[in-house]
């Protein structure tokens, strides 16, 4: 990579999140006046928010999701029951608004931003919508059960589609989350996460949309010989990216590269969104301290991608649609866990009563006197 | 029970939610675009609230936590860590906004009745407070590792005072959440899992606000011998209550039977929240239709008390503090629910081309062609 890329430049302004300012979150949130630790994960969520932010009162109000779409040619192999066209078909939806991905932006009050990073169809007359991006790489991207599913220079220009995005929504975002659309997109994410945790290919493929038994052993025969045809370095995720990733693929982990150097949180989706945040991480281990986990879907690989991460999801809702959908739930969670941090008294403003850490049962009472 | 106190009326009130409509809302949510069921358990909430509310756009805006106040006469056999004063000092704390529940009850937009249920403390030169109401049965249980925890009037009483609190915040209120404040209160709540879920009390008691080994012990000896000397009815809610419970128990029992004789959904915190939802069941096993679990908390006997009640819960936080704050946060998934069922187009509104159920796979075309 040439040194003065955006991508480059984004990589090296990416330090880790403030471990004195996490400590600092720390200390307030063991004296709340609540027993020790009762707020479980909304208070682990609240340290990272104040280690991300550099702040004892971090603000995540305005949220942004970034819908990424791209389109994968690895449909051919019959890897999915919907056709392409659902692709554009959908991305027409959430310029509509009558999406799930819509309805519940609208429930957190966040924005919702669409990216063409590789539809296949021509999306030539919704270009004029505000909230879609033609950022379009190529008309999907290659089949890679032959070979390669794009350049390196196109793996590159993807990450950068989505590094603009986060760069572009900065100065009205506190807080993105991603998103994604592209009929076929489980695959390249199973393939992406079994080349970047080290497991099997069939362990880290599930049904996507809705496969049965038989297709379902399809797509794991085409990935497995997909992944043998192109032989990607493990650990090198811009090579991963090139041969068995996506257009939206790479802009979400552009995305996520590009909140991390703005020191910015940013909520992860699903499985595809997930395959994203590894590549990230892959080409950036510091930028694993930006990420909040919104949920696991039942799609296998994302516990595996999760576990790898070493990040907890909020959330477990039998969820398996992506667009940004369990992002979009758990930012009110994330809210809860300012809440937690910055609206809740400690014991000695509250003036209550702590725990005796010696109390008196009856038996130490008999120990006491005997 | 004499036929014409509140609780027999508000129990001859309750039927089942109305199974026609769950059909008509299952139909929509099938038919949307996207793959079937991939919104998982948000889907469940959409139908549930279809059925309690008896309409498809069922409106959940206007929201009410309860947060029911009580003391308990088994502190002194050493079963919690916490002074009994903190019981007084948190009322106070509710009431100045500075609790964790006031936090999470802003974040959601919900309302906060605090209620004295029981409280021993004196909460005289509180109750000009608006938002506290003074329905104290009495200052506290008996201790019920002595003898019943309170007389049978008394339980009736406090299952009426949640009634009450029900009834009274109906006007502007399109849904429920419970929560609880009483030192000690976790051993009630276990004391009542086993009785009415039939398991072994050892694996329904934890550690509460943070009890050690020897004291976990103790608190199960201790309960072991209450439930030995009392001897409650298995599958008797009210007697139950009246010799194990609690008067914030048995208020939060009743808040629930009057949402549900009102026809609106309650969302249920905790491990104490969901052991009065366990008497209410017992009273009115249709009332449990109104309900809607909240999260599961780190309390063993919370898992087993929801799955006696076959109810999944919305979140799983490593919670255990109460208050009402599982319920409040789960209030905004609650939200998307109705979200989904109301702003999320059909593949036909939305034009969107639906999956294909026999997808051509290389081998089914093989099949085909052979």
């Amino acid at each position: 990579m040439s040194p003065n890329t955006l991508l480059t430049q984004t990589l090296t302004a990416i330090t880790p999140a403030d471990s004195a300012m996490r400590q600092q979150a720390r200390a307030r949130l063991d004296q709340l006046a609540i027993p020790h630790g009762a707020l479980g994960q909304l208070m682990d969520v609240a340290e990272d928010l104040a280690a991300i932010t550099r702040t004892m009162t971090p603000s995540v109000k305005r949220k942004a999701i970034a819908v990424m779409a791209g389109d994968h040619g690895i449909v051919a192999a019959g890897v999915s029951k919907f056709p392409q066209a659902v692709t554009v078909e959908m991305v027409r939806n959430f310029l509509n608004g009558n999406a799930s991905i819509n309805a519940l932006a609208r429930q957190v009050d966040a924005s919702l931003t669409v990216v063409d990073a590789g539809v296949a169809g021509d999306l030539t007359e919704l270009y004029q919508h505000n909230a879609l991006w033609n950022r379009k790489v190529a008309p999907g991207t290659a089949d890679f059960s032959q070979g390669p599913a794009m350049s390196r220079a196109q793996a590159i220009q993807c990450l950068e589609v989505g590094i603009e995005v986060a760069n572009y929504l900065a100065e009205t975002t506190d807080i993105y989350a991603t998103g994604d659309m592209g009929i076929g997109n489980t695959s390249p994410s199973s393939a992406i996460i079994a080349c970047l945790c080290g497991c099997d290919i069939a362990t880290a493929t599930g049904r996507g949309t809705g496969l049965d038994d038989e297709a379902l052993n399809n797509k794991i025969a085409v990935l497995d010989n997909a992944l043998a045809i192109n032989q990607p370095t493990a650990d090198d995720g811009l090579d991963v990216l090139t041969k068995v990733g996506g257009f939206e693929i790479g802009a979400i982990a552009g995305l996520i590269l590009g909140a991390a150097a703005l020191r910015k949180p940013v909520v992860i989706d699903g499985i595809i969104s997930t395959a994203g945040a590894l590549i990230a991480a892959s080409l950036s281990p510091a930028c694993r301290d930006y990420m909040i986990a919104g949920h696991c879907s039942v799609e296998p690989g994302h516990r595996i991608a999760l576990n790898h991460l070493d990040k907890a999801p909020l959330l477990d809702l039998r969820l398996r649609l992506g667009e940004g959908t369990g992002a979009a739930l758990a930012m009110n969670l994330v809210d809860a866990a300012v809440a937690v941090l910055t609206e809740i008294a400690t014991f000695e403003e509250a003036a209550i009563s702590q725990a005796d850490t010696t109390i008196t049962t009856p038996q130490s009472q008999e120990n006491a006197t005997s």
